[in-house]
C-alpha cells in the first residue's frame, strides 16, 4: 500500500487487484511462451504477435485505471524474455549529442535519481481503426475501440535524467530504441528534445506500472512513457536513448504512426518515399477522441418509462482536456450536454510530499492533463425509442471538435468522427449497434449499411443526400 | 533598417512600408478624435468604438506582414490618448503575489530588460463571425474573415520579465489590466502562470510593432502580446500585471471570448453565471481555421483552358502549425492537397545574435509556431466550372481537422467549419460567392440560401438530406 504524508486513505484511485495469469495454451508455441496474459483480451493480429484489447465493457467497467490484464498491448514481435534476478542489471545508454553519455543500470536509475509515480492513459493510434477498414482497408489491423488504457507509472523523468547528460547546442531530438529485434531492425522512434526537457509534458522512464516491476507485454523491465502522445513513442525494452540533431531515422519512425493525406492510396504510398519522410505527417499528439460504453454493442433494452444512463470515455492530446462532450439524438440537429468526471485531478490533491510505489506524486504544479475521462447523460428511456441513434462527439480546450467526417488514411489512424451507436427498436426491446467489432469478430452498423449499399463516407452514414445517385457505395476516397 | 550580423540583406520578411494617415473626419466627433487612421479598414461596429477589418483581399495582398494600417483593431471603448514626449514615462506594475512587486516606466523596461523581436499572428476570437450570425443572431458583431493580422514585435518576454518579479508559490495566473476605462471597469483577463513562464510561448510586453512605437489603436505605448492565443488575451496599453492564484474576475475574463456549450440560447445565457466562469469555456488557444482569399468575392473569371490559382490563408494555435491544406471541389467526396509555405521559418534562419529593430530576433531554438501560413494550388478552369463549390480545411499537428459543421455559440466564436466559395456558372464567366460579407454589408451564399429556405445548419449548405422536409430553415441549434 502506498505511503501517505498524513496516514489516510488517499483520495485519488488505486488500481484495482490484477489477477494471477498463467501462459495460455496458444502461446506456448510462439516466442512468447514465457508470458502470462488474461484470456479475456481480444486478439487483432492472429495468436502471434501479441496485439489486443480488452473488451470495451470490461475495460470501462475497471474504471479509471486499468490493470496489467485488461491493459491493451502493441508488439510488434517476440517479447524480450528478462528473468527477475537479472532485472536491475538491465543496461541502457544516454549517447548521442550529450556532453556526459552514460551506461546506466536500472539499479542505478532507482538509486541515483528522483523516482515520480502519476498516471497516464496510452493509446494506440489505431484505436477505432477498425471503422477506416470497413470503409476502405488500411494497411493496419483492425483495432475496436478499446486500444487505451491508463496506469500509474513509476520512473525517472526525462528532465532529470537529461539535466545530467547534458545536451549538447544544435541537438534537436530525442530517440528511443527498444529491444525487440524486428524485420527492419529494432524498434525505434524520435520526439522533439525541447519537448522532453519540459517538465510540463511528463516524459519518463518508467519502472513500474500500478506499483509492480512492469509486465513483460509492457516494457519488462524499462520502458519510455510519453504522455498526450500516442503510444507508438512509449518505445518498451528501452535499451538506447541518442540525442541528435534530426528525427530518427529508424524505419518504425518512418514508416509508422503517420496520418498520410487522404487522397493517398495504399497503392500509390509505396511510391512516395518522400511524403513518408515529411514530419508533418508524422503523429505525436493524439487528437481528441471519445466512444460510447454504454449501451454495449448488442445491449438490449426494454421499453418503458424512466431513464437510461448513456456512458462512456473521451481524451485528448498534447496535455489537453476534454472540455464538453455534447450527445446528440437526431444526428446533430440538437446536442445534449453530458456531465464529465476528471479523476486524475484528484491526483493533483494529494498532500505536499505524498510518494505512491516509491515515486513523487507531485501533480499540484502541473497543468496538463494525460488522462481519459468520464461523460455520462440520463436519457429518457422513450427518446431513445424515438431515435435513431445516438451520437457523441468531444471538444478539447483548444476548441477543437470531433469532426462528423471520417479522415480515412493509409495506415488508418486517429480515426476520430462522432462515435455513433445505432437503436434497433424491436417491439418492446430497444437493441443497440456500435458502429463496428475488433479484429475480425462480425457485427456494427459500418459492415451492415456498406452491404446494403449505402454510402458509408457521406458524411450522413449511408443515407441518401441530395444529388446523390443510388449508387452502391463507393470505396473512398 | 534592421542590423545584420553579416551585413547581407535579410532572408526573412520585412514589413511593407506603411502609409501616412490622417484622422478621419468620421472620428472627429468621438473620443478617437486624436487618432490617425486608413480609410480602407471596414468599420464593424458604427463609427465608435473602433473595431475594424481590412478587405480579405487587401489583406491578403499585403503578404506575411500586416501594417499598422490594415491591421485589425479591437476596442472596447475610446483610445487612451498618450502624448509622444510622454511615452518613456508610461508606468506600469507588477504585483500581486510576486517577491518583488515593482513599478516600471517604459524607458526602465527598455534600459534594463532584454529586448526581443518575433513575429506572432493576432486573431480575434470572432473571426468568421458573421457566419454565425446568419445561422444565428449571436451576442458579438459581424466579423468577416479578416479579423487577423501579422506584425513584428518588439519587447520583453514575460519569462524575462517574471524571472525578476519572482512569482511566490501558489501563484497559479498572471492578469493583465488595461487603461481603458469600459463600463464594466477597464479591460482585464488572465492566462496561466505556467504557460507566462515558458519561453516555448513567447508571451511578451512589447512596445514597437513593426520596428515603430505602437499606434494608438494597437496599444500605444505599451501591451501584451499572446501568441498563438485570442487577441483577446493582449491586452493594450497595460497598466497592471498581477500574480494571483485564480483566474482574472475581471468582468471581461468572464463574459466575453468564451464559447459556452451550443445549445445555450443568448436568453439562457443571461441566468447562468456559473456556467459562464467554467474556464473549461474560456478561450485561450486559437483553433484551426482558414480562409480562401482568391477567388475574391464576386471575382469574375472568364471560362476557358488554363490554370486558376486559388490561394488563402491557414492558422493553428497553441504554438501547433497547420500541417496540410485539402481543397474539395465535390463537397468532400474527394480532397486535392495544396501547398503551403509558412514564411515565420524563415525567421529560424537568421544568424545567431541577429538584431532587428533592438530586439534579439532569435527563434532558431523554438520549436511553436505562431503565424499564419499561406496555401495554393492551381486548378483547371475547366473542373471550376464543373464544381459548384470550392471548399476547404486545414489539419493541425495534433491531427485535428476543421469540421464541415458549425459549431454555434452565444458569442458567436472560433467559427471554423470548412470555408465554402460558391460557384456561379454564367455563361462564359464564373463568378465567385463566399459565405459571407464583414458587418452589415449584404452578399454572400449564406444569407441567400437562408433566404431561399435552405437549412444551413444540416452540414450541407442548404442542400435537402434524407428526411428532411421542406420546410423552412430552422433557427439552429
Amino acid at each position: 500500500l502506498p505511503t501517505h504524508i498524513d496516514g489516510a486513505a488517499p483520495i485519488y484511485p488505486l488500481p484495482p487487484t490484477p489477477r494471477e495469469n498463467r501462459v495460455l495454451p496458444e502461446d506456448l508455441k510462439t516466442p512468447d511462451k514465457h508470458v502470462e496474459r488474461d484470456p479475456r483480451l481480444i486478439r487483432l493480429t492472429g495468436i502471434h504477435p501479441f496485439n489486443v484489447e480488452a473488451p470495451l465493457s470490461e475495460l470501462y467497467d475497471e474504471g479509471f485505471l486499468t490493470t496489467k490484464d485488461l491493459h491493451y498491448v502493441r508488439n510488434h514481435g517476440a517479447v524480450p524474455a528478462v528473468e527477475d534476478p537479472s532485472v536491475l542489471d538491465w543496461e541502457f545508454t544516454i549517447e548521442g549529442m550529450v556532453a556526459r553519455p552514460v551506461t546506466l543500470t536500472l539499479r542505478e536509475l532507482i538509486q541515483n535519481y528522483d523516482q515520480a509515480t502519476y498516471p497516464v492513459t496510452l493509446v494506440c493510434a489505431g484505436n477505432r481503426r477498425k471503422e477506416q477498414n470497413v470503409v476502405r482497408k488500411t494497411k493496419g489491423f483492425s483495432w475496436g475501440a478499446a486500444g487505451l488504457s491508463t496506469a500509474l507509472w513509476t520512473g525517472v523523468t526525462l528532465p532529470d535524467l537529461l539535466a545530467r547528460a547534458r545536451p549538447l547546442r544544435g541537438a534537436r531530438y530525442i530517440c528511443f530504441e527498444g529491444a525487440d529485434r524486428l524485420p527492419n531492425g529494432y524498434y525505434g522512434t524520435s520526439v522533439k528534445l525541447g519537448w522532453a526537457m519540459d517538465p510540463e509534458r511528463g516524459m519518463m522512464v518508467a519502472h513500474k506500472m500500478n506499483g509492480e516491476m512492469l509486465h513483460p507485454d509492457h516494457g519488462k523491465p524499462l520502458r519510455v512513457v510519453i504522455p498526450g502522445q500516442i503510444g507508438g513513442r512509449s518505445v518498451k525494452w528501452l535499451k538506447r536513448i541518442i540525442v541528435t540533431p534530426a528525427p530518427s531515422d529508424n524505419w518504425y519512425h518512418i514508416y509508422d504512426n503517420r496520418v498520410l493525406p487522404t487522397m493517398i492510396s495504399p497503392e500509390e504510398s509505396a511510391d512516395l518515399p518522400e511524403t513518408w519522410k515529411d514530419e508533418r505527417y508524422a503523429i505525436y499528439d493524439l487528437n481528441t477522441n471519445s466512444a460510447v460504453c454504454y449501451p454495449a454493442h448488442d445491449e438490449r433494452l426494454a421499453v418503458g418509462d424512466g431513464l437510461y444512463k448513456l456512458k462512456g470515455y473521451a481524451y485528448a492530446g498534447g496535455g489537453k482536456r476534454v472540455t464538453r462532450m455534447e450527445v446528440t439524438l437526431d444526428q446533430g440537429r440538437t446536442w445534449m450536454l453530458a456531465a464529465v468526471s476528471y479523476p486524475e485531478d484528484l491526483y493533483r490533491l494529494a498532500p505536499d510530499g505524498e510518494v505512491l510505489y516509491g515515486g513523487r506524486l507531485d501533480m499540484a504544479w502541473r497543468e496538463s492533463s494525460f488522462c481519459w475521462c468520464f461523460w455520462e447523460l440520463d436519457v429518457p428511456i422513450s427518446r431513445l425509442q424515438k431515435a435513431g441513434d445516438v451520437m457523441i462527439r468531444a471538444m478539447d480546450d483548444a476548441m477543437m471538435v470531433q469532426p462528423r467526417d471520417m479522415y480515412w488514411s493509409v495506415l488508418g489512424m486517429m480515426n476520430n468522427p462522432w462515435y455513433r451507436v445505432v437503436i434497433h427498436n424491436e417491439g418492446n426491446t430497444l437493441r443497440f449497434e456500435h458502429p463496428t467489432q475488433p479484429a475480425l469478430i462480425p457485427g456494427g452498423w459500418m459492415e451492415r449499411v456498406k452491404k446494403e449499399g449505402g454510402n458509408i463516407t457521406n458524411g450522413f452514414w449511408g443515407e441518401k443526400t441530395a444529388g446523390e445517385d443510388s449508387a452502391p457505395a463507393q470505396e473512398a476516397p
